[in-house]
C-alpha cells in the first residue's frame, strides 16, 4: 500500500472574539484538512493549523511523500524534515512557545502521521487508539474552557454566548457550558484583566462549582512575582497553574514558590525544552499537543518520558474541528499517564464540522472513543467544500489575534510577564 | 479477534564455557518460548528468560489474558502487573542489574507483547518494524561478541571455538567469528581477568582489526580508580566502555574523567534508574534490551527518551535465539537513534534454533529484516520439541554463572568493583 494523493484544504469558520494575553480571536478561525488517498483507495484525514507560513509547508512536503507506504512513518518524517530544510515557522498568534526549526518539522510532519495512522487503522480493521497500545479509556473526559469574551464581534451579531468580563460573566460562561456538555472540569483563559480580577474569577467558579477541578492560564501575562502572588492566594483552588510567567526559568522560580503543580505548553513545546525544564524542576504537568509534538506515536513518547519523570499529563488546543478533536481522543483514551481532563475549543466552533455528524459526541463532559476503524470519522465533503469557500471569502491567511484587537483598541499591547 | 490461548514452552540448548565477571555458563542455556494464539488462528511468537522464577511469573499472568485483544497492550501490561503483584525477581547471573518490581513486570510483559506485536503484524500484513515506525534501515548490524572462554566444559568434549585466555586467543576467536559472520564492530566480555591483560587483549584487537569499532564490557568488575585508569589508557581505541564500575555514581565518577562514553546495561535497567543516571551524567550510551525494557514499544519510547537527552542507544543481549534475534532485528532496525551495532550471542547458539530455517541470516555482520508479516519467522515445532525435551532432561532450572564455577574453582569470587 502506497500513497497515491495527498489533498490539502484550507477551511475557515466562525469563531467568537475570545480575549487572551494577545489580543481576541478574529470573526474566522482558519485550519488545514489533510486527506492521504492510497493506491487502495483509502484515505486518511489529518487536520491542523491554517496559516499560509505552515500552510506552504505542507503544500511543499506532500508531494515528498507520494509514493511512500503510509506505515513508513520514520521516513516520512525525514523526507518532511529534509522539505522544511532550516526554516522556523513561529505562530502569529504567540500562545504556543517560541518557535524552533524541530517544532515546525513535527507540526508539518503531525498533519501527515495521523492521516496515516488513520490509514493503517482502517487497513487492519482497528482504531488508531490500538496502535498506540489500545485504549485504557472508552470515554475522554475534556475540560469547559472559559474566555472572557465580548458579546459579539465588533460591528456584528452578538452571539448565543454573551459577553464574560467579570466574575458573573464567567461563572454564566461555565453554567451554560457544563449544561450542554456536562463537564467536570474547568480551565479559564486569562491573560486578559488585571491578574486579581482573574483570581477572583476563579474563587467564584469555585463558589459555583465546588469540588470540580479548576485551572487558569494567563499565558505567561504575569512576572514570576505575581506568579507566587497569586498561586499561594489560590492554594488548594487551583488543580494546577498553567504557564503563569514566561520561559522555563521564570518557571522554575514559581514552582518552587507555589503550592500547586505548574503546567504548561509555553515553555516547554519541542524535545529541545525537555531536558533544562526537567532539570530545573519548571513544570509538573505537561500539556501535550500531537499537533505540534510530532503526531500521535512522538506524542505517545513524549507522553512515556514524562512518566518516567515523574510529570504529569494534560493536553493543550487551539480552535480546531472534529478531525483533530478524534485525534485528540484516541491519544488521550491510549495513553495511560493522561489523567487530567484535556482541553477543547469545540464547544466555540458550535456546530460547524468538516466531520460528518454522528462520530463524535460528549457524554458526561467526556467524548467516547469513536468506534470505526481508523479515527473513525469521515469527511462531510460539501461541509469541507463550503468551509474551503469561506476561507477563500474571508481574506484571512494568517491567525493574529493582536493585529485584531489593535483594530479595536490601538493602545492594546500583548501581555507577557506585564502584570 | 481475541487471545484464545497462550503456550509457554521452557527449553534447553548448548552453551559453551564462555567466562564472565560472575562465573562461566552452564553446558545449557534456557529460554521461554512464547506462543500466543487467537480465535482467528493466527499465532504469535515470543522468547524470554528460561529461569524458573520467570517462567512461573509468566505461568500466572498466561490465563490473565486470555480474552483480551492483541492489540489492547496497555490491559495486557496491566494484567501482568496485578498478576506479578510486589513480587520481584532477581536474576541468578548478576550481569543485568539489581532487581525491581517495575523490571520484573517489564520482563513479563515483553514476551507477550512481542507475541502479540507479531500478530498484530500478520493481521495487517506489515512487518512488526512497520508498528514501530517502519524501519530506517533494511539490514540490521550487530557486532563479533567475544568472551574468555575454555576450550571445553570440564569432562566435556571440545568445542569448536577453541580455548581464548589470553589475546592471541581473543583475535583467534574475533577472526573465525568475523570470517563467519562479516561482524564489522567488536565487543569483548571482559572481568575476567586482571584490567590490565583485558586492555591489552583491546589493544590486539585493534592492531589486528583496525579501524573496527571496539568495546569491552567488564560487567562492573572494576572499581571506580581502575576504570578511570584503563579508560584513559584505551583513549581512541574504544567506541564505549561498558559498565567498567557498579551503580550510577560509580559510573558518573568514572563518566567524568574518560575520554569516550560509558555504556550500560546494568545501572539503568528500568524507568526507575533513568532521571538519576542522566541528572549525574552517569552513561553516554544505553544499551536498550527489549526483554526487560517492557517490550519492543515501550523500547522505542525510552530510544526517543534517549534521543531527547542526548544519550546514544545500542542494544544488549543475553544468550537467546531466533524469535529474540528477529525481534531485536525489527526494533532496530525501527529505531532511527540506534547506531551503534548491536549486541548479539547468535554465533554461540551455532545453528541451533526454534525458528525455521531461512528467514533470519547474517550478511556482512547484518541481519536483514524478516520479509514476512509479523516477526517474518516460523516456529520449527519439532526444533521445538526436541529442546523442551532437552530442557526437561537437563536438570537445570536457573541460570546460575557462579555455582557452576565453583564446581571447579571453589575459592571463585564475583567480580564486583573487584580490581
Ligand atoms: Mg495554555
Ligand atoms: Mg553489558
Amino acid at each position: 500500500m502506497r500513497i497515491r494523493e495527498i489533498h490539502l484544504t484550507p477551511v475557515a469558520f466562525r469563531d467568537p472574539p475570545l480575549l487572551n494575553a494577545m489580543g481576541v480571536h478574529e470573526p474566522w478561525a482558519l485550519r488545514t484538512v489533510v486527506e492521504v488517498v492510497t493506491d487502495e483507495g483509502l484515505y486518511g484525514l489529518g487536520e491542523t493549523y491554517g496559516d499560509l507560513s505552515h500552510l506552504d509547508r505542507l503544500r511543499a512536503a506532500a508531494p515528498e511523500l507520494i509514493g511512500l507506504r503510509p506505515h513508513a512513518l520514520h521516513e516520512i518524517h525525514a523526507r518532511v524534515a529534509a522539505s522544511v530544510g532550516g526554516d522556523v515557522v513561529t505562530d502569529q498568534h504567540g500562545l504556543t512557545g517560541a518557535g524552533s526549526n524541530q517544532k515546525t518539522v513535527d507540526a508539518v510532519f503531525a498533519a501527515f502521521e495521523v492521516a496515516c495512522l488513520d490509514i493503517q487503522g482502517k487497513a487492519a480493521g482497528v482504531r488508531v487508539a490500538d496502535l498506540l497500545g489500545g485504549p485504557v479509556r472508552e470515554a475522554v473526559p475534556y475540560s469547559a474552557y472559559l474566555f472572557y469574551k465580548w458579546g459579539a464581534h465588533p460591528g456584528g451579531e452578538p452571539d448565543r454566548f454573551g459577553a464574560a468580563l467579570d466574575p458573573e460573566g464567567v461563572v454564566a460562561q461555565a453554567r451554560l457550558l457544563i449544561e450542554e456538555y456536562g463537564f467536570g472540569s474547568i480551565k479559564l483563559k486569562g491573560g486578559v484583566l488585571p491578574p486579581d480580577q482573574e483570581a477572583d474569577a476563579v474563587v467564584a467558579l469555585r463558589d459555583a462549582f465546588p469540588g470540580l477541578p479548576l485551572r487558569i492560564d494567563p499565558n505567561a501575562a504575569w512576572t514570576p512575582a505575581t506568579s507566587v502572588r497569586i498561586g499561594k492566594a489560590l492554594e488548594g483552588v487551583l488543580e494546577y497553574l498553567e504557564d503563569p510567567a514566561p520561559e522555563i526559568a521564570g518557571m522554575a522560580e514559581v514552582a518552587a514558590r507555589v503550592p500547586m503543580p505548574l503546567a504548561t505548553n509555553m515553555c516547554v513545546v519541542t524535545h529541545d525544552h525537555l531536558p533544562p525544564a526537567i532539570a530545573q524542576g519548571a513544570i509538573g504537568v505537561l500539556l501535550i499537543d500531537h499537533h505540534y509534538w510530532g503526531g500521535l506515536v512522538r506524542s505517545s513518547q513524549v507522553a512515556a518520558l514524562c512518566d518516567t519523570f515523574g510529570l504529569a499529563l494534560s493536553m493543550h488546543s487551539n480552535s480546531h474541528l472534529g478531525i483533530s478533536l478524534a485525534a485528540m481522543t484516541h491519544l488521550a483514551a491510549a495513553t495511560p499517564g493522561l489523567r487530567h481532563a484535556c482541553d477543547t475549543h469545540t464547544p466555540w466552533q458550535d456546530g460547524q464540522d468538516v466531520v460528518a455528524p454522528g462520530a463524535l459526541r460528549f457524554t458526561e463532559g467526556a467524548v467516547p472513543l469513536p468506534e470505526g476503524p481508523g479515527l473513525g470519522i469521515e469527511l462531510d465533503r460539501d461541509a469541507l467544500a463550503a468551509m474551503h469557500e469561506r476561507y477563500l471569502a474571508c481574506g484571512l491567511t494568517r491567525r493574529d489575534d493582536t493585529a485584531y484587537m489593535k483594530r479595536f483598541e490601538p493602545d492594546f499591547v500583548p501581555k507577557r510577564a506585564h502584570w
